[in-house]
């Protein structure tokens, strides 16, 4: 699959998504190729339709593209809740756990994502495996003395890399954190990674959401197919 | 006891704690009002009997003190270990379990002992207690959503207060994050509550110390005291 037919899955799963929006909810947004998609159709829903939503943004960069549509957006402390949240992710499988934060936005989507009456995720086709870790796993770790904690990660086998920009230096998260990726290749039993990575003095996220989605809307070249998990 | 006399003994554990520290270590040194009379003292060994050692430093505060005394401190992923770490502590129990972040420093520090072979607190007798949970417990949290952590908190009964400045305005740590303190007057079950802090998305890190140190300067009275954890 080339990039423009991963793109118009991606936008269907999107515009799929946005039918979820209605007139008075409070919308978490997430971050991601497949979230612009969304964002874009929010954006001609509310100038053609007149639809009215507030939104909470997981990144400054969501952020930006809702306002420059104007969509209200608030801060998450200014919303006693928040109805539902849309968000890609960068693998899921059959048992609804997923790895997200290639974007390197995963703290702000898991706090959104926490505080979400209902979290929808919306995907390519590409993004659906059998077992995750394919796509290495994203760890937010405090600069100060990251380095210790890339070396407990070595030492454990997580084969870690410090996720480093064009110019060679680390990437910055929006919270001035280092993002640490984890080239496991599989994970199988992610309930216990996650509880290490956590347990972690200066670890202060890592991108694994367990059952922690309630719908996966997937682009497939047949039309948008939708994946409800039953223990939600 | 008057607030000289508490000096006194903050003093008198600080020039005994300055005693373990050898030509050639790589010393973690904390933050707080017992650390400064440490940092003094090894101020003056450095001066007048040529002391000779390398700093890592859980603060900006300490940092700036220990750099006056021309003390040579290095960023902690400068060094492949530690050998010992002195701070002080706002609590600490019969068990070696302790609080410490009433000076906001919490998530450097616990960063510094992950990587210290040894570590020493050094503390007034008014510090050592039966049950921790006295001193207000310090919690480390991202801004972005803290509203709702603080919320969360309250429905656990914890007693969550915002820990605010002179100016009514949130306190922000080294790491630009809040910190909320619990008020929780014992803590009977901390490796419990310590699991359910951390594992609540949001937090970055809390002051539950528990059974990391090897040695407590306790300064009394009578002299400084050694409590030695017989579990390290």
């Amino acid at each position: 699959m080339d990039k423009a037919q991963q793109d118009a899955l991606k936008k269907a799963a999107g515009i799929e998504a946005a039918k979820l929006i209605e007139n008075g909810m409070i919308a978490g947004l997430g971050t991601g190729s497949t979230v612009r998609f969304l964002v874009d159709e929010l954006g001609r829903r509310v100038k053609e339709e007149g639809l009215q939503f507030t939104g909470v943004t997981t990144s400054r960069r969501t952020q930006e593209q809702a306002e420059g549509y104007g969509i209200k957006i608030v801060d998450i402390d200014d919303v006693d809740h928040i109805d539902i949240t849309i968000d890609g992710a960068d693998e899921v499988d059959k048992n609804f756990n997923g790895i997200k934060g290639g974007g390197a936005a995963l703290l702000w989507e898991k706090i959104v994502a926490t505080n979400s009456n209902k979290i929808v995720w919306i995907v390519d086709e590409s993004k659906v495996v059998d077992t995750i870790g394919k796509f290495p796993l994203p760890v937010e770790v405090i600069p100060f003395g990251a380095g210790h904690v890339i070396k407990k990660f070595e030492a454990k086998g997580y084969k870690p890399t410090l996720r480093l920009d064009a110019d060679g230096k680390p990437v910055r998260t929006d919270e001035n954190n280092y993002v640490v990726d984890l080239h496991l290749e599989r994970i199988d039993h992610p309930q216990e990674l996650a509880e290490d990575l956590i347990t972690t003095v200066g670890v202060v996220e890592h991108g694994l959401f367990l059952n922690m989605v309630d719908k996966v809307i997937v682009g497939d070249p047949d039309g948008p197919r939708v994946l409800l998990n039953p223990n939600k």
